[in-house]
């Protein structure tokens, strides 16, 4: 069998797109020229680099929606905190699925989380003059790093990869010390490498976080997506892992885009820790007259962002936290489809010569969930993303997320059963040519 | 017949919420006020502080963005540069509307007309690094400069009271002489003043836009509002004014919430010349490796905010545009309810010993619409909304708002026929103690 794609046409559609080097494509990018691949040829790619959600919206949160709207929301301003009801069920939602105590009111709806750290960027950087860097644990999500070189703040990062457990404590001290960190941002479970921090890694960054003085931004976009534990139980242990257990320096970002597979209405909330959200910064009262943070991040920064967020929206993620509070949207064992066809993912790709890159959560097997990642002996990750185009398969290289391993980022969720013998058929025949 | 409030009730109120002067409330403060002696005296206030839609959400809107959460779209993240059916119907509307060609490419979708000033307040000031100064021409909405200021860019502004016809060339000339000038701001029917700027006045902006290189933002919130001309038909003049007609540096800032009644679903469109988005800026193409001007504005400072605007509620806004364009939404003919109220309140007012602060368009007088300015002899601005809160009556100074002249603004929307005897009886007794 020849290799579908021959390189002169992926060489002709590169060109096109004036793509120099298919390795530093965006998503946005890789999704395009694996499109105008399949226009070219008929042949349909194996996407792997794209991260929507591939479940329908929850039901709940569309009626909900609707309702809302019947009921006559679409003229009203939203208030900037956010709904009341959608402050009360957040805060409830964060009880039973992470297990701490934020109150309603420092519950704080965003346009999806990429306005919750944009918005929390520009408080973090902003509260002391000293401190203007956010230091990133990577791998992550690229956007975000975007977000602090757009506010022209600096950033400052290392990949976890080699700093698991005492390490991190070591890496992090090292850096923080400089006493320059304003935020510490990851995402838990991580993107792109489905890393799962375990406790004791959370309380070495939530001591550390308290003893400097910075703020853990922590994204729970994938909560309770770790599937080797069953987190689907609302008020019951294990709950998801989360450094609020260690400081009261924190802001969670919960987005509702992969939980309940609302991406389009960009709904999100900004759980800020109540201790922080009522903490006096001078800084911040000279400059706009508001001195406390939770009060200064709704009524300056949001409120001049956006003026508040879709108002029938925030029904619909209200009642889409209700519901799984109540235990009738169980949201972790609907999204376990994803760590489904991720397993069968990746022993196709292992079966073929390929192996898992971020295999290991200290001694423990990560687990399987949204997106993993995947390495070739022989292969950088940028080689491994251009030749993988060749054989139909359009991925983003681990360089992109703030790696220093070689590989590439995969994502389980738009893959149907049907694509599961082709992956195969396309992996072997790879496999055979290398 | 008492004064309502008395001194000591109102003095009470302003203690318990901190606020020591109510002429620098906000205008979210003044309500709040408002609500509070409500709540004490169980008298209901005249609320003229604030400028939500009066009227229901248009129907069409509503019946659109639900049938597009049945048709599925809430798991799918927009596109970040609108929904293809938007950006047509958006250019559409702008050439029945505004009479001016903008092609769908060009109509970006942000989440209300807040973020697109926010948005475009960071592209203005990031293309020339000489350029870091926003002029606006007031009175405006203050939470503009507020934006501006979060961004640390600067700031110079002038009344444009003083400044009417071949005046405001020559002052802006001045200004933009300093070679810094980033941007040019104003609302056009003016929030605050509905002062609405004439050809002429729009012909000087645009040329010396032009010849300065600087961006006129126009913020076209009330477009159609200026009832003096019936400007409902679409794709017939009269046409809504524009600086567009004059300067290919514009964007126009289309918001739905006020010609629509759109206001909670935060849903508006950027409009940018065709020849500003596909113009190239080295600094652009250095900094974030794309170049064109509606590129980068979308794919990095959108992108970056909020990753979109509500899916469904882009169908909705289309589907309005659509309606109008159509004419089976007569969208001014609606809105004129606003100038109706108006009508009699000034009328009352003026019976009453006081009098219209922004009072006309060169030699015409202005027109009836949302916003309103009033005056008292022997009263600054600040003192008058201070006295009126004794009376029932909340409004805000013209000092927030960046007049220099002495008076409240006040908006009609929420006003019932059934309060005009009751803010005439107020009014009434304010005259016969003063």
């Amino acid at each position: 069998m020849n290799i579908p794609f021959s390189k002169d046409t992926v060489d002709g559609v590169l060109k096109r797109l004036d793509i120099a080097d298919p390795s530093k494509a965006t998503i946005r990018q890789m999704a395009r020229i694996a499109e105008e691949l399949e226009t070219e040829s008929g042949q349909p790619f194996i996407h792997l680099e794209i991260g929507s959600p591939g479940l329908p919206a929850q039901a709940v949160g569309v009626a909900a929606q609707k309702k809302a709207l019947d009921a006559g929301v679409a003229n009203k301003y939203p208030n900037i905190m956010g709904i009341q009801p959608l402050k009360e069920s957040a805060s409830r939602f964060i009880k039973a699925f992470v297990g701490i105590d934020v109150a309603p009111e420092s519950c704080i709806s965003t346009v999806g989380s990429m306005m919750g750290t944009f918005a929390s960027f520009m408080m973090c950087c902003r509260v002391n003059p000293k401190k203007d860097t956010v230091l990133f644990i990577n791998p992550g999500f690229s956007v975000q790093p975007l977000q602090v070189k757009i506010l022209r703040y600096k950033v400052c990062d290392f990949d976890v990869y080699n700093y698991r457990g005492a390490k991190l404590k070591e890496k992090m001290e090292e850096i923080l010390k400089g006493g320059n960190i304003a935020a510490i941002v990851y995402s838990n479970p991580n993107n792109p490498s489905w890393v799962c921090l375990t406790d004791e890694e959370l309380s070495y960054i939530g001591e550390l976080a308290t003893k400097y003085d910075a703020i853990v931004m922590e994204d729970l976009a994938y909560l309770g997506m770790d599937f080797r534990k069953d987190l689907s139980h609302p008020f019951e242990a294990p709950y998801q892992p989360t450094v609020a257990r260690y400081t009261d320096n924190y802001m969670l970002m919960l987005s509702s885009s992969k939980i309940f597979s609302y991406a389009g209405e960009r709904q999100a909330v900004v759980a800020i820790s109540d201790k922080l959200f009522h903490r006096h910064y001078d800084t911040l009262a000279e400059e706009f007259g508001i001195g406390e943070f939770g009060n200064a991040f709704v009524y300056v920064i949001l409120y001049a962002l956006s003026s508040g967020v879709s108002h029938s929206g925030q029904y619909a993620l209200s009642a889409m936290y209700d519901a799984a509070c109540d235990g009738t949207l169980d949201f972790v064992t609907e999204t376990s489809e994803y760590a489904r066809r991720t397993k069968i993912m990746k022993e196709i790709f292992v079966r073929n010569g390929f192996h898992i890159v971020y295999d290991k959560d200290l001694d423990e097997n990560v687990s399987d969930g949204f997106f993993f990642t995947i390495g070739r002996k022989g292969y950088t990750g940028d080689a491994l993303v251009a030749e993988l185009l060749r054989y139909g398969i359009s991925a983003i290289s681990l360089s992109t997320t703030g790696s220093r391993q070689e590989g590439i980022r995969a994502c389980s969720s738009v893959m149907t059963d049907a694509q599961f013998p082709v992956l195969d058929e396309r992996l072997a025949l790879f496999n055979s040519n290398n």
